[in-house]
């Protein structure tokens, strides 16, 4: 592998694809595409319809993903993770057609995503491309047609669990929380605050909910639940905001 | 105007525009594009490549931007401007052809731009559609081939101004700062964090340094000069990050 291109496909929505990412899908000479098991591959057969709108004859090269060794401790396993990956990689390119290698990643290959972290750990190393991609943040705020900022302010983005053990971030204006499984926003007081949250953002499923975080954030926990039981899955996103006093 | 789009268009590099993008500009009827006076259009120009690259037929209707009243107190003087703004396109639309009025807004709407804030201005309100973009900090991490956070670590993104005005932020991994015309980096001690800047991100131009602040500051402040000079005009961001200890 001389060239390992990562290509943000935004998230859920084929049509965030950007033109810059089309054409490395279409230059790519095969795909690494990762199985992740059975009841798992919604976001397999979203990569393929990408790959196939993209009018792409890259082959596709499938890789299945290791598990992670939940008896280690975390910053270990998630080491140990990132090399098995790279192995799987490299062991499933063994007969791959020369030319560069593309991955299809979810959102921003930037944002929450490992699979910089796990180039780094390949050999040679190859030469990187990173071709940015529409992120689920950007897809949040554009389907509530709000501002990510307030004029001039800072936005902190992090994860539920910061948020549940730091609390509201000092000076933040706005809050964006990504990796949240657990409405982590029910940990801060919800006077003065607004959100704006959505679940399968660019998907045909997408759940759009926002207002005063005291009223509305009973509301988001149980449209969460209800989608999450009828769906199996869920993703979701939001953003904090205080209001103006 | 019964609808508007803003539609992103990124932040220099023409193929940054997603398939949504180019097909929002093929269905809008016609395009409002801002003319900010002689030796202001280098972004005009980029506009009308990506427009007529789109295959779009939309009409293109020009309208001056007005001037800020630099008399008035700050809050006051973006209030009047984006008053006057709205102002400006509904006289521009006078004689439009009916059907969706389209926007190419910088990077994404949602990221420190202020179209949304004019459109809320206008009466009707026309219905608003928002076509993510990517942002100057995307194509930023992608041109350094790095990630924009830590592993499960907040990133806050915020301006030059407050950089300076309120040093590090609190609980941050990491910092993306943009609007900044000085340098705000040189208010930091420079112990223990690395920058990655770029300006011209995603253009011909586009120039890139990263390295431990202490060192690699003083080349930024340099080139940084030197390419304003010669340019006539810079834009650049930066992403700052604490070295793991
Ligand atoms: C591992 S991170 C990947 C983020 C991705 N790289 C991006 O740029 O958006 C996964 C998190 O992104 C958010 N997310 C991704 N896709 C989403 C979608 N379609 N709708 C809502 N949230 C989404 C959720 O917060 C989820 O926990
Ligand atoms: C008014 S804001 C608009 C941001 C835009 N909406 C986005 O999503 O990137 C302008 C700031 O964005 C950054 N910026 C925009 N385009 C850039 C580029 N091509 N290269 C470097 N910085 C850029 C600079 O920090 C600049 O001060």
């Amino acid at each position: 592998m001389t060239e390992l291109w990562l290509i943000g496909i935004g998230t859920g929505n084929p049509a965030q694809l950007t033109l810059e990412g089309r054409q490395a899908l279409r230059e790519a000479a095969c795909v690494l595409l990762p199985r992740k098991g059975p009841g798992k591959d919604d976001l397999a057969h979203l990569r393929l319809a990408i790959l196939a709108d993209s009018g792409s004859a890259a082959e596709v090269i499938p890789f299945d993903m290791p598990l992670r060794d939940e008896s280690l401790p975390y910053d270990e396993r998630v080491a140990r993770w990132h090399e098995a990956i790279a192995a799987r990689w490299q062991a499933a390119l063994e007969d791959a057609p020369e030319g560069p290698v593309a991955l299809l990643v979810w959102g921003d290959p930037g944002l929450y995503d490992s699979t910089l972290r796990i180039a780094a750990r390949l050999p040679g190393p190859p030469r990187l491309r990173v071709v940015p991609g529409i992120t689920a943040l950007q897809a949040l705020t554009a389907a509530h047609a709000t501002p990510f900022n307030t004029i001039n302010g800072a936005v902190t983005v992090t994860t539920g669990r910061r948020l549940r053990d730091g609390g509201w971030p000092e000076g933040a204006e706005s809050v964006a929380v990504m990796l949240d499984g657990a409405c982590s926003f029910r940990s801060l007081p919800p006077e003065g605050l607004r959100i704006w949250w959505g679940a399968f953002l660019g998907m045909p499923e997408q759940i759009l909910e926002h207002g005063a975080l005291c009223e509305a954030g009973p509301r988001i926990v149980a449209r969460r639940a209800e989608a999450r039981a009828r769906h199996g899955w869920i993703m979701d996103t939001y953003l904090l905001r205080r209001e103006p006093v």
